[in-house]
């Protein structure tokens, strides 16, 4: 593809664009993300941008990897916030590229709060959240009319590594009738425990679906009962998102991938009985 | 702009793409969503589709509105489910644009199952949704760390016009400590009223996105008390998105649109009181 496309803001020097990424399918970057890329003096970017999106990078860009790498540490918030500042006041075009969305459990509002502290100006550029953009890609709707009119995301790991202590899920089991999880899988017995307390059937139809979007993507179907047993069984991993719902059933009639490599869709999903227990594929 | 960008997969003739085009600001389209608008025989697309991002599309496609215009009755969903699968028959490429996201309160699954079930090969394109991207235009995060671990998405308008039915507001109103809810300007009144009843303060600050991500992008930040009587007061028009929660009061912090216009960013914003019943700005 060649674009001429002439309207794009400028990225001035001396600021940061704090940049979603997508969840890993090149395709799925925005034209801002893509302009960023190309223009970046530097580039702060996390573990979960796909590297063949960094493969789009301007040659003559200075790259720093603020996630967890091989052994080593990885750097705090506050280090990362540091750089930004330290960067932009080279008056280098400082780009903050960040997997999915910044602002859906991205911390991306942390980062652009200490740029407003030290007064440096700032764009914020959303990206497809793999929450919604990444199901698309396993053939699961986020709403579907005869299904929700109502869906939750919730990160299923606090800061500190553990369930969120915040998140209520009595009731967000009983209004959201789909809810989709972040990164649920070291806690997906836990948080299926307490949906099921909650009122929701062991039944009730789940999906896993980790690397989205890229060639590795891999979706286990399961039931809520289940869901912990069978992710474990298959080794699926992270990243990975988690849905809880009759969503999942619209797979069987939108798996567009799947079709893609020879499975037939069923143009009436929601008729069938959830699928159980499935291997990943 | 200038991108040579060879990795897209190719719009195969006869087939349908299922695209989201976003809120509204063409730098927000993806990649692959310019590559179809480039390379389509036909388009058909809703209202909602920015006219900056419909100049887009190549010389030679064949656009098909598929929205409300004018006084005229707008295409049932059969109406235009039955187009789409008639052009994919005539060998083109067809691109059904929507704005936001396909399958956030799109409708793209009903549309994508009317092609399975004639046969018709399609791709899902996510695009950036409005309660995510257009809320960073506004300067609110939909998830920031010291306010929520979970954020609801609602639907303040079901099929039927009324409130949806099948939304339990005392629930969610409990569950998510943020609601994004969409084409919630009409039913506002009784919105607020539901959520003050599961227990939701008055007090909690609210803001009304308009036209997000648009040069008309218009904020109103109000309360869940007021918020009714200061969206009619204000005169401020659909498509708007309603954000309810300490969210809001992130704006103080991260408005960005409005510091390059010259306000000031209070890098503590949460220390703030809500900002109440200012005017749209």
């Amino acid at each position: 593809m060649t674009t001429e496309f002439s309207d794009l803001p400028p990225f001035e020097p001396g600021t940061v664009w704090l940049v979603g990424a997508g969840p890993g399918d090149p395709g799925l970057l925005t034209l801002l993300a893509l302009h960023a890329l190309r223009t970046a003096d530097v580039i702060v970017y996390d573990a979960l941008v796909d590297p063949r999106i960094m493969a789009l990078a301007g040659a003559g860009a200075r790259r720093i990897h603020a996630g967890k790498r091989g052994g080593r540490p990885s750097p705090s918030q506050a280090d990362i916030s540091r750089t930004l500042v330290e960067e932009a006041r080279k008056s280098l075009r400082v780009l903050r590229l960040k997997g999915g969305d910044p602002f859906v459990f991205g911390r991306g509002g942390e980062e652009a709060l200490a740029l407003a502290k030290a007064g440096i100006p700032f764009r914020l550029v959303p990206g497809i959240t793999a929450g919604i953009g990444g199901l698309a890609y396993a053939g699961i709707p986020a709403t579907h009319r005869d299904v929700n009119s109502a869906v939750a995301f919730v990160t299923g790991h606090a800061a500190g590594g553990d369930v969120p202590g915040d998140v209520d899920w009595e009731a967000l089991g009983r209004g959201a009738p789909v809810l989709v999880i972040y990164m649920a899988l070291r806690h997906l017995g836990t948080i299926a425990s307490r949906l099921m307390d909650a009122g929701r059937s062991g039944d009730e139809p789940v999906a896993v679906v980790s690397r989205a979007t890229t060639p590795a993507q891999t979706v286990l179907e399961t039931t809520l009962a289940r869901a912990a047993q069978d992710a474990e069984a298959s080794g699926i991993k992270p990243p990975a998102i988690v849905v809880v719902g009759r969503a999942v059933s619209m797979r069987a009639g939108l798996d567009w991938l799947g079709a893609r490599a020879g499975r037939a869709l069923d143009p009436d999903p929601l008729r069938q009985p959830p699928r159980q227990g499935s291997k990943p594929r």
